[in-house]
């Protein structure tokens, strides 16, 4: 794969990210740090003076130091604090460590189990990008599993766990199969009555299908399926969707001054840079262009 | 000006925005149909498979057909509906008409002036995306100037518009006459007792001090000064914002159900694609990462 290009008359060295054949952001790169190529996938990792270090995978950027709040805040706080006592939780990917560290911010987490499939993300994100996850390893509260989230949800027991949450790739390459029936179906097995799933739904201006077609997975499972946006930096193209699959339709709905009681309850409140209780329920506000892929 | 990097190993061409030095978005070119130099810029319109024809200026990308519903939704009916009433609009660049097209929508607008300095920029809208403003050039209500906004705010008569809507280029070049004392002076002048006035102030993700110093400048001359926020595809670096400062501070806490009956005797609900009651209202709750560059 061709992940830089030269730009003529200059030795600057630019990444173009590859996610689209015609359309991408692309990094002066200051700084190569990594280049690994692990059983799952080709890890990049650089530095840039725009966004610090970078991590890329199978030429689609992961994760930024520059921007990553915006994604982890909205990814952990919204289902934890929409759900409002959530005890258990499974992170699904997420190797850098960034959404570990936001949801042992809640004090009410007793266990957070986080199963990674590529062993390598974790080893270099310690190494090369420690600020994301921070002292989120050593928490007692954490299980770092390097495993197939699959295989894991299929054999957790029934009810284990009140939220998951799901920080894939896009639907190719390895995190494909977390977009299959057989994972949401055991999601909704392993979840408590109160239990939700989200997960990453990419950019509906550029990928619509991804967000129309987890959807219309999702509704096979679970009673209340809808989405929340959030506009991440890095992920170009307008605002990105966050799948939300539920079995208690109220989770959606709950007024911005419980959200923030419960987010200083929780510890979290004043600690974030993209989330407020405000953002947290208007996120659910969809645009007519992206409603328009929600099962009706 | 380099504006075209040449990918190596292929004959594919690719504009690369120059906005900033060390990150940007690139669109691979699938024709050229305009490059024209003007007194005032450089302009370049191009044909893409992801976003349609797109207009560069000076390098920096200012408007696609596959997303300008979203710019020009946001920065038309948030500012008109909140007012509610707001027969007289001054459009301060906006050359391509897209605009002057949503104000025009409005039942309660008698009269849309459009002040536009570089008249290449309109014939090239014309000509090269004509959708864009549809048969708004035509329409009975719309004054089109080539002229030079400054100065029209200067000899315009006291009290003589509802609602400004500043359409520039970033605050560099042609467009940064735009965000001085004399212009915000003026447009406190020209406007009525309810009047209020909106610019674009870019992406504080990557130019927070675009925001911060016009937005200081803003209060001088009006007492209720805040911003709004718009996911843009094309914008590319999270919420893009937009300026506002009014006389009345009530206009931006008008509640969703209002602005919902306003829309629908302005004719403008359901004819939006990004624009809602609910966006509407959500717009205002900034995230700290935003708020904090605006005048405590």
């Amino acid at each position: 794969m061709l992940l830089y290009g030269v730009m003529a008359m200059t030795t600057d060295v630019w990444l173009n990210e590859t996610l689209y054949p015609d359309w991408g952001q692309r990094f002066l790169v200051t700084r190569e740090l990594a280049r690994v190529k692990s059983p799952f996938q080709d890890i990049v990792i650089f530095e840039s003076s725009s966004h610090g270090r970078v991590m890329v995978l199978d030429g689609i950027i992961q994760i930024t130091e520059g921007d990553e709040f915006v994604y982890q805040e909205m990814l952990t706080h919204v289902p934890l604090l929409a759900h409002g006592n959530a005890a258990n939780v499974l992170i699904i990917g997420a190797g850098d460590g960034g959404v570990l560290r936001r949801v042992l911010q809640h004090r009410e987490v007793q266990r957070a189990v986080m199963v990674e499939i590529d062993g390598e993300v974790i080893r270099l994100a310690k190494q090369f990008l420690p600020g994301i996850a921070g002292s989120a390893w050593d928490d007692k509260r954490a299980e770092v599993i390097v495993g197939d989230g699959i295989d894991y949800v299929k054999r957790a027991p029934d009810g284990a766990f009140d939220a998951i949450i799901v920080d894939s790739t896009d639907p190719i390459g390895v995190g494909e199969v977390l977009f299959t029936d057989e994972f949401y179906a055991n999601a909704a097995r392993i979840l408590t009555g109160r239990g939700l799933v989200v997960n990453q739904c990419g950019v509906p201006f550029m990928q619509a299908d991804e967000l129309r077609e987890t959807s219309a997975r999702r509704a096979k499972f679970f009673p209340h399926v809808s989405a929340y946006v959030a506009a991440v930096p890095t992920y170009v193209g307008g605002f990105m969707t966050l799948g939300w699959a539920a079995k208690d339709a109220t989770l959606t709905r709950i007024a911005a001054d419980t959200i923030r009681a419960r987010a200083e309850a929780a510890g979290v409140l004043g600690t974030t840079r993209y989330w407020t209780p405000e953002i947290h329920v208007g996120a659910f506000n969809l645009p007519p262009y992206i409603a328009q892929h929600l099962p009706g």
